[in-house]
């Protein structure tokens, strides 16, 4: 038996989220019944993090014990072929039995996609956000720098969260523009449920003059829900990279893997 | 009544091709339809080219006869605005009254886009070819310089096309190459059909080491289809550009259309 962790890409759109839900197709349920068809076993896989249905990943990571005299290479070549269309185990090794995917990851960084065309793109409607009102990227960066920081983040989870602590650090929050379309790029510690898309929702409210960037100071101050823009629909979120307090999968790597495909340059 | 002429970007995916047919969603149909509702009267779309199913389009023009009052861009918005998910009108212009967009038409450019990740990348699958087999560029580079000039293009137009004459104009085949992926860009004054997904199953054959460079001169010497590769899937291949003797579409575009969504840098 040895543990094995795995660099995830998927299209969101094609899955009811990560986690296992029965008479649903979500992406746990696509790697274990891959491992099970391959291994003939029952295996399962434990991911850094949920997401919710529609949510794309480029760097999910998730570990589970495997008994099978296939090298990692192997492993990584023989899952991939029994896998589903629309994900893909970018990296795959070996690594310390008692590595967990969630309790071990330090931070995450997400990544929300904005076309701001005049009209409405043709492609990759379910693979990024649309919005067709002008929008102030500099106010929406002064927005982004008063998130930054360790705050009580309450405002931007949604009700009915279980968590004790709405306490989070966001490491940093940027947006990176090129033409007609933005990236917002977020890294924190921990998330509440939709925090990253309320997040995303009240820049995008203040970059259209509904909000002020002072509107995110109060929101933190008071935890109130309506200082909050909207939750930013599922499609625009990326979960981009899981990170530790080791490097991980510093092997080769057989080439990019399924990000590149949608953001080549 | 005043003639117009549009540019158009679609998803292929969601279509079975442009021509209208009955009881099956059509770009033409997609647009003839949005016509109809929006201006209440029945109008004919004539295209620049046909696309098959599966086949996308950066710049497809098109241009139809309409009595209407609104001027041009806000023809262009109320249209787009009655149009189905997957098409966009990029950018429309009144112009002389004896354009058409097919008999006009210089030459046509398209562009057709494959990943060579190890592999199946998860997003885009309806948007790019895959191939897992290594491919050496530099023999395809060659191979496409054969298919440059004037030839009789019979081995790479498919059985039971009625086109009379198989001689073509190919001005240019270049592949550009970015990391994992890779497009070839084709420009010719004309096309035999399938004629393109012909040529770039033919680069693939060669840069598998399946056929050599010179099959690309015997193949036009002899009209044998046997010397071409099979038919590249259609999910590959985009209508980039049609060019005219003038030049269209000059005026302010109001930001990038479709394409920037998916080949954004």
């Amino acid at each position: 038996m040895r543990t094995v962790r795995a660099r995830i890409s998927y299209d969101g759109s094609r899955f009811h989220g990560w986690q296992r839900q029965d008479g649903f197709a979500s992406v746990q349920g696509a790697i274990e019944d891959g491992l099970a068809s391959l291994l003939d076993t029952l295996v399962t896989v434990h991911g850094a993090g949920r997401t919710d249905t529609g949510v794309h990943a480029l760097g999910q990571v998730a570990h589970f014990h495997v008994d099978t005299r296939l090298d990692d290479d192997r492993l990584r070549h023989a899952l991939n072929a029994h896998l589903t269309d629309g994900v893909v185990i970018d990296r795959l090794e070996t690594c310390r039995d008692d590595f967990h995917a969630r309790f071990d990851a330090r931070s995450k960084r997400y990544l929300y996609r904005v076309a701001t065309t005049r009209f409405r793109p043709p492609f990759l409607r379910h693979h990024q956000h649309w919005v067709n009102v002008p929008l102030d990227l500099e106010r929406m960066r002064d927005a982004a720098r008063r998130m930054v920081g360790r705050h009580d983040f309450a405002a931007f989870g949604n009700a009915g969260s279980e968590r004790k602590s709405t306490v989070r650090t966001v490491m940093g929050v940027r947006l990176l523009a090129h033409r007609r379309h933005f990236a917002v790029v977020v890294q924190g510690d921990g998330f509440l449920y939709n925090m990253v898309r309320n997040m995303v929702g009240t820049l995008l409210d203040v970059g259209r003059g509904r909000r002020e960037p002072e509107d995110v100071d109060l929101a933190l101050q008071s935890g109130e829900r309506d200082r909050v823009g909207p939750t930013a629909p599922a499609c625009g979120l990326y979960l981009a990279r899981v990170l530790y307090g080791e490097p991980l999968f510093r092997g080769p790597c057989g080439g990019p893997g399924g990000a590149a495909g949608l953001f080549q340059g």
